[in-house]
């Protein structure tokens, strides 16, 4: 890449460890869906919560619903960037509609709070299978 | 965020006009840029501007650049969520790297700030074939 530093100084990019990756994973609340079908890429922002290592969120009926039972293959992403550092996770897995009663009611257990003021009956489940985290710290961009 | 509305009844959902749609995009700058590879969705954060119709982002060599050569359909999504309200514009298009000297150096100039303090030489357009945004307000779900 050319760039020289410090082995001391905060590296611009470093990759985060899978516990790590988790628990911001785990402290967040909003994060972005990205989906495709028949190869048209799609993304949404969705609210979620984690819960014994899955993600959940909660979708009225629509497009979003739709695309997910025919493509099941997601990533998700969660970031917080701030002017001088962020950070950003991102998992792959795969979404089904949670259809069971008993899992559709412990699903409705969950702190998940809907944003919008329409019902939502239908709980999204993603299983990760991979989760890839990234601490990013800001400056300029250095001399070319 | 340079959005008013003078809707005395608000919608949960209001679906935005494209001019509407064009201002909101145009006042962010951190987006979300969903591809598809090979069936394998992925899902990264960019920092980008928006030109004469078009969306800019640089990025240093590496998968995502590798990827959007291999599939340029893409899904970019900009958000801006507060507590009670929100905003979402999603754009679908084309991207494609800047690859001509003259194209390179008029994307130079434009005020696209990076991050991170790694040299990012490649910038990459995308040309919106379509876009849709939507005005969020949030409450408590209503009662079912």
């Amino acid at each position: 890449m050319g760039y020289d530093t410090d082995e001391s100084a905060e590296q611009p990019i470093t990759e985060l460890d899978s516990e790590t990756s988790w628990q911001l994973l785990s402290s967040g609340a909003l994060g972005r869906l990205a989906l495709s079908v028949s190869g048209r890429v799609d993304i949404f922002p969705v609210n979620y919560v984690v819960h014994e290592g899955k993600v959940y969120f909660r979708t009225a009926e629509g497009s979003k619903l739709v695309e997910l039972t025919i493509h099941r293959d997601v990533a998700f992403e969660v970031d917080e960037i701030a002017e001088k550092s962020g950070w950003s996770v991102i998992v792959h897995g795969t979404a089904r509609r949670l259809q069971k009663l008993s899992e559709v009611a412990a699903a409705d257990e969950l702190p998940l709070r809907s944003w919008l003021a329409t019902p939502k009956f239908n709980y999204v489940e993603i299983t990760p299978t991979e989760i890839t985290g990234r601490r990013l710290v800001f400056s300029d961009e250095p001399d070319r």
